[in-house]
């Protein structure tokens, strides 16, 4: 089959013309931009699955600095990393912006027992302390669980089910829902408001089920929010096989007795940075097309996936268009959001100077999923800038990224929506994603280089459109 | 273009029920069809993410009997696993078909050592022998190493450049193909046909650089075949980093002599079986519908994505058409095939028998590319079959499989070609296989349970529609 159209082609007195002949269906003009523009992106992943440096500045970031929580030793360290990282690789300008950011410690390890009676012997649960729980002190709580399948059910109970008692939410996450971010949304109140909730109805601790469709041992933290007034409690994540096992028992209907112990505190705010990355725009240097992940990470594990993974992409991102020679229009940004995990101070910082300053973001892109393959994008802006970046699609095509639509962004460029900005968020393949997120379990290891590598790809390729067909 | 199609399965010896699967939309008939399977394949999904059994089922196969070269007692206990497993899942019929199968065996664990000169110190490097290849016995072969990096060099160095030495093939899988199959595919004659290549030019042995674009000590085997009348010689996969390795010292231009010692050998044909269990079809019970994986797999590792994850896939979708009551129209069987890695015996068995029988196998489809997220299938069919599967897309959307085209199927199905049968293979994202496969890294840890459930949902959802369409 090859040989026949070579054949042909060698025959052809106008070589390769037939290419030209059909193209000209469509207007010329368009024609051979979107011929430049496949060509380009094809260089595009070259680079970044052939000399791409994505993967060793991930192994930087996740065994030389590590985990790095707002406020710790860790988060200073990797900005220090982003800083000199992006003035190694020569962007046009590198700046750290201020942010004050919370600090919260999970201090000595925690301990959660479910406490024997009779002939049952005390079980220590796999627990992590959720971010901003208060500690008990060495002395700890030891209360009685109250399980509730959700919010209703807590509510039925009221303050005189709930007063000096451990509340277990066991809310799962729903496997059967093929969109693994959706069904964390589902369940991910339990964590983030369910501790608040249970401590206005005077419960003296609580425990979430941790956010994965995984049955393992493994539990998963968090961030988690005491609403105005409301006086912190310990609130802790189990491993769901814990949360399985402790619903079991407290279905046998037997008072079941559980001791917390946390050294958790929070300390005063800390001053942290966002870390900036420039290349100055050729035309429009006033309009600015950002692109981004979080520096900070949960306070186990290397941050890898979450969000390491977003991080070495937006730097790797504008590292390629510099090495593929390319002058971009307007000036486009890598920005390593500090303090995603526990407060979006650093989205929020961002989003704040670009406005005092009149900066025009006419776009942001945010990778914030995992590092996994790149399925597509979604775009959280008007219809018609939605239809635009879907008529993006067919050059995707080739490399296999195939959703594209109107959906959410990115929790850091979220908060530049009032202003205008065009908002997309990257879309890897999931699935294994709630495994590890905020885990001990989430590291280096767990990064594919080729998948790292593609979706770094597919995220320079768009930035490289919005570059050349944004006004 | 609706009505070419359109008359073209009205001639088809399998005849495509046209109106639901081609001509969608127009009639309210069409429309309700199009929503009683849309509610179908939302209960297969369900079946497979919340009461899957196809992860369970892979635990046992990979841990209970582990790895299964044909004609090994391991590869008995998989044919023996596979017709219990089909009874207790009281499938219609079940039954073994048996095939007799090539006999290799690696023996003691392969040696390899590249040997020091001067200052430079002896160097072992990681290689597995490759099927079919001699043994060397405990005596081992020296001799000194020929690098080519693909098949002119070879020809330009001729017997002369050849003869007494071992040639060490280093051609790299390349990265930049987004299809890692397609790059596999250029690469893999080296370790097919290499070695026998050298062989007839006096070669005394052969190294090939492992097929994985990974760079790293792990070595991956696979068969090679000696053309007839070629006496077989050692031959090995050596790690992608021991070729880089090697490859720097051969430039050096100082000689490098290697140290061979291999145990393996090849022993009489063995009787083996594919493992077959169906479902009576309930309207045309005399066509038939074959979906399936391959048993056998490499002695080394746990068969786990090859093709562990195949073999349970085809079991699962069975399962699950039989756990929704659904009674299906024509005989649909999983078949788990011997000897796909060194032989292809059960194949070509299963197709023989067919043709002996006078069965009518309208579809078969495999999953032989890993238990990983689908994204699609590939048909191998002619034009207007492809067509009329491709028109299924749009079921498939929500569940994020969307390539959907013309393209290879399986080897193990491949061989009921001639008989006109719609071949179709499953297609996972295989961007993590080759780091593992056919290496002792291929284990049910790497397995993600989600990615294995999701392929079995997308194979059960397809092998309903065509059940339901096809004539």
């Amino acid at each position: 089959m090859k040989h026949k159209v070579l054949n042909f082609l060698r025959k052809s007195p106008f070589l390769f013309a037939p290419v030209l002949l059909i193209a000209t269906a469509l207007t010329p003009g368009t024609t051979l931009a979107q011929t430049e523009e496949e060509q380009f992106i094809r260089q595009v992943y070259d680079t970044a699955l052939v000399h791409g440096k994505s993967y060793e500045l991930l192994r930087q970031l996740t065994k030389n600095v590590g985990h790095r929580l707002s406020g710790s030793a860790g988060a200073q360290k990797a900005v220090d990393w982003g800083q000199q990282v992006m003035q190694e690789l020569r962007f046009d300008t590198v700046w750290l912006q201020e942010v004050t950011v919370p600090h919260w410690e999970r201090g000595k390890a925690e301990k959660v027992t479910l406490l024997g009676s009779g002939k049952d012997k005390s079980l220590k649960l796999q627990a992590l302390a959720l971010g901003s729980s208060a500690g008990t002190g060495p002395k700890g709580v030891t209360a009685p669980v109250v399980m509730v399948n959700n919010f209703d059910e807590l509510e039925q109970l009221g303050r005189q089910g709930v007063e000096g008692k451990i509340v277990f939410y066991n809310f799962p996450m729903n496997p059967s829902l093929i969109k693994t971010g959706q069904a964390y949304g589902e369940a991910s109140p339990y964590r983030t408001h369910g501790p608040s909730i249970a401590a206005k109805l005077g419960a003296v601790g609580a425990l979430v089920r941790s956010l994965t469709t995984a049955l393992d041992h493994v539990p998963h933290t968090g961030t988690t929010i005491f609403e105005a007034g409301v006086k912190p409690i310990p609130a802790l994540a189990i491993s769901t096989l814990d949360a399985e096992m402790l619903s079991k028992k407290l279905k046998s209907g037997k008072t079941q007795n559980v001791y917390i112990e946390t050294h958790s505190r929070t300390l005063p705010d800390a001053r942290s940075y966002n870390v900036i990355g420039e290349i100055r725009g050729s035309e429009q240097a006033d309009k600015i097309i950002t692109i981004g992940g979080h520096l900070d990470s949960w306070d186990v594990g290397e941050g890898a996936h979450d969000d390491g993974t977003g991080v070495v992409q937006s730097i790797e991102a504008l590292r390629i268009l510099k090495a593929l020679g390319y002058q971009p229009r307007h000036t486009i940004r890598a920005v390593l959001f500090m303090n995603e995990e526990n407060g979006l101070r650093g989205g929020r910082k961002y989003a704040e100077e670009a406005a005092r300053k009149g900066e025009k973001h006419i776009a942001a892109m945010e990778s914030d999923n995992g590092g996994f393959t790149p399925i597509g994008f979604t775009v959280d802006a008007t219809q018609e800038a939605v239809a635009a970046i879907e008529a993006l699609a067919p050059l995707f095509k080739k490399y296999q990224v195939n959703e594209f639509g109107a959906g959410g962004s990115g929790a850091d460029i979220s908060p530049l929506k009032p202003q205008g900005t065009i908002l997309i968020g990257y879309r890897p393949d999931t699935q294994r994603y709630f495994d590890i997120h905020h885990t001990a379990e989430d590291t280096f290891e767990k990064v594919n280089k080729r998948e790292l590598e593609l979706g770094a790809a597919a995220m320079t390729s768009l930035l490289y459109l919005l570059d050349k067909n944004l006004e």
